[in-house]
């Protein structure tokens, strides 16, 4: 072979590396399950094995994807992360303090996030969670305040993010500011800038695809999230449902999309160490996945899906001791400890002067205690003791997480549970364990290497050969 | 361009492209940290910097490796594995019962390792570790037996392997075989098969590297392990140095090598819950692997290096409440729980009558507590607890892990003091946690997606052109 024909070989070779290189995803979608550490992952995975009595895992989808690594969390100011600086981190790609909402620090120099980014390239975008609209996660990729409270305000945000598509339980403040003055509510404000106000499904499914929607929850439900999903019955709103509501509606036109979706309450049932919540919510949100997986068989060659995680909460452990897993034991849990929390305080308003008996028996049917499952002595004298209080000197003792406000009873009875269940807890709050990242699609091949949590969407930026600002 | 020309260049470029993805490692690091789950990285690494003062991470050697994963970890009879299973999956490439070693689960049919694979093909064939050469996870390599129990067995096993170079503590039950019979030492039937036996470097270095290598720490040291390397003094043998030799002994003639490098105490210190002795073994465990990465440097193409574990002890957690972390405090401990242990009981002995005021100040001198660190409530209330049963009333209390009984005054103090420092644990016992898994090199574009632990040696071979068994 002669040198000419031979450079002329590399440079055919250079050339299509290059194309190959510089393909580029239409569609994005950006999955966070807010809390989800690995072991969250591993747990439900684990889980789902177990009702079939087999010692492996049975994957989610996303854990099966041809990349998987995990990422460094901590924000600027703090060793442990919330979901305001953990969602600017993954929207924006800067560090910033814990609070804070895609700004720097200071709260002064508002920072652009990758939805933006794909908007002004001309995608469609869309943004969606099980939780309300206006909260961290969400909000760190339209808005930009200084402190994640500021619900109203990061809510009017909608207007100037133009974005398509949003979806979740509502807004938590959309008339109090935050100087805590009532203020002129931002529905008609959003209606004004002509977005769509969506309640439930079925509102949904009459919408014109085309126009700017706001899908929420059905009217008198509660606006601050979706039921947990361990607690969810048939024609309650789910995550699955948004995400393929917002398939559809940013599918109209062909400008390809972004679409952020969060799992926004497994972090809620880690809060309350409540580990059967926390597994359904992580196979909650995996069903989401599933719409997006859905999607990307059918254009393999033009999506990237990113599944990750804004930190870990509670420092979550599968294992507590014997090498018998136990993670089957949870199937007992019928519904999550906030829903349990109510229905003592329904047990106790009709049987005030219930027999620990009485109790026992009413706990082994929501959790299985005593009756499939052996209380350890310690639970046991703890909830006995809890009883004598609440049933026999008529003291009503709580405990309270970042979310939920539980009844005592409630709270040692999912503890006794976990215990049970192989399933360990640090503490009721963020912990410093790696987030997973899991890739699949176009681009997915530079998720392949340990990362910090800001090179996420840098990395979604290079591929997608956006210049990251 | 003509079809004939188009074809010529697609069939250059298949060439070419299968010509590349035929390079095999001449040389292989299989480096194995046991018990070390990813938190147990993720807290040296935040250590690390926290001795700047920094809230950040200081990568280690491994995980800044172009690839790194998570795999699961249960064994074929457990959802947590031991160190038998766990070994025997990363080495065979097949599950089995906890406490087998290399064999089915009915101890019956042998399986070769990746090891032997090397030594087929003509390979130099190294095993080191910083306990004893004849502990699980070493012995999952050369050695096949029943039970990891079969210490005597285990060793003999060295002869049949006829691999060229072996390095840790020592042997466990060099004359005391499985039916607990004194029988003939191992000794003289390892130098009959042409091992030359090595007390110590200075052995080593007189030594003709081409011999077939049997280093053991020092004559007089105990051969259940090498120091912790919190307690190293200078002239302590250690994991580094065990490398290094291993890399000069193996790499006599240009065979090609394969070496399994075992950091076998940071499970030690996970199943004592010594948050500081973890972390210090783990950044021993990187001192090794920076030897092999050293190495890597000066043969980039003819190189793989993995990193990896068994599995996960403690359930160790990083943040346990508050989003500062207090790891930096763990500077203040000055020893290994071991050795605290001893130094308690030393003190007992000088000062049987020692006041409270007289404990705190010692305890202050060797963890920080009361001095540096403020003590719980709660911990302050059981120390004081245990100091009166041990110096007012005279009982002595111990707990016992898996390989230490330690003082219960030691036990607390270091308990107070992971309390303190942010770092939390499930249990003493190993825990269902993702093993990571880093790797360099040759091949080390395979190691990107979640994997089980029998893939990463069935990887292994892939890469190199073995056929798995």
């Amino acid at each position: 072979m002669n040198i000419k024909f031979f450079n002329l070989l590399i440079a055919l070779f250079l050339f299509i590396g290059s194309t190959f290189a510089q393909k580029q995803p239409k569609y994005i979608f950006f999955m966070i399950g807010d809390g989800m550490g690995l072991n969250q992952v591993q747990a439900a995975e684990i889980y789902k094995a177990s009702l079939d009595n087999k010692n492996t895992v049975y994957p989610t989808v996303f854990s099966q994807f041809p990349y998987a690594t995990f990422a460094t969390s901590h924000s600027q100011s703090h060793g442990v992360t919330d979901s305001g600086a953990g969602g600017t981190a993954l929207a924006v790609g800067y560090k910033t303090k814990n609070g804070v909402i895609a700004m720097d620090s200071a709260g002064v120099k508002a920072y652009k996030s990758i939805a933006y980014l794909a908007k002004e390239k001309g995608m469609k975008v869309g943004i969606t969670t099980s939780v309300s609209i206006d909260h961290a996660t969400p909000a760190s990729f339209y808005a930009n305040q200084p402190d994640r409270d500021m619900y109203y305000e990061i809510g009017l945000d909608i207007i100037k993010s133009n974005f398509d598509f949003f979806a979740g339980s509502g807004f938590l403040k959309p008339t109090t500011n935050a100087k805590k003055e009532e203020v002129a509510s931002i529905f008609p404000q959003l209606e004004k800038a002509g977005y769509k106000l969506l309640y439930g499904l079925d509102d949904y499914k009459k919408a014109n695809k085309s126009d700017k929607l706001i899908l929420m929850n059905n009217k008198g439900t509660n606006p601050v999230s979706l039921k947990f999903a361990i607690d969810q019955k048939p024609g309650d709103l789910n995550l699955s449902e948004i995400t393929s509501a917002a398939i559809e509606s940013l599918s109209q036109g062909d400008q390809g999309f972004f679409l952020m979706v969060e799992g926004g309450k497994i972090d809620w049932a880690c809060h309350s160490n409540d580990g059967a919540a926390a597994i359904h919510e992580v196979l909650d949100f995996n069903n989401a996945v599933q719409k997006a997986y859905e999607f990307y068989q059918k254009h393999p060659e033009e999506t990237l899906i990113i599944v990750t995680a804004d930190h870990e909460t509670g420092g979550m452990g599968v294992g507590n001791g014997s090498s018998t897993l136990k993670i089957k034991n949870l199937e007992n849990q019928k519904i999550s400890q906030e829903a349990l929390s109510l229905l003592v305080n329904d047990f106790r308003t009709k049987n005030p002067n219930a027999s620990w008996e009485q109790l026992k028996e009413f706990l082994g049917e929501n959790l299985g205690l005593w009756k499939n499952i052996k209380v350890s002595e310690d639970f046991n004298e703890d909830l006995q003791e809890a009883y004598e209080k609440s049933f026999v000197e008529h003291k009503n003792e709580t405990s309270k997480s970042l979310y939920a406000t539980s009844d005592k009873i409630a709270d040692l009875a999912i503890k006794a549970l976990n215990k049970a269940s192989s399933v360990s807890w640090a503490s009721g709050s963020h912990s410093a364990a790696y987030i997973p990242v899991y890739a699949i699609g176009v681009g997915s091949e530079e998720f392949h290497k340990k990362m910090d949590n800001v090179d996420i969407p840098r990395t979604v930026s290079k591929v997608a050969g956006w210049s990251h600002p």
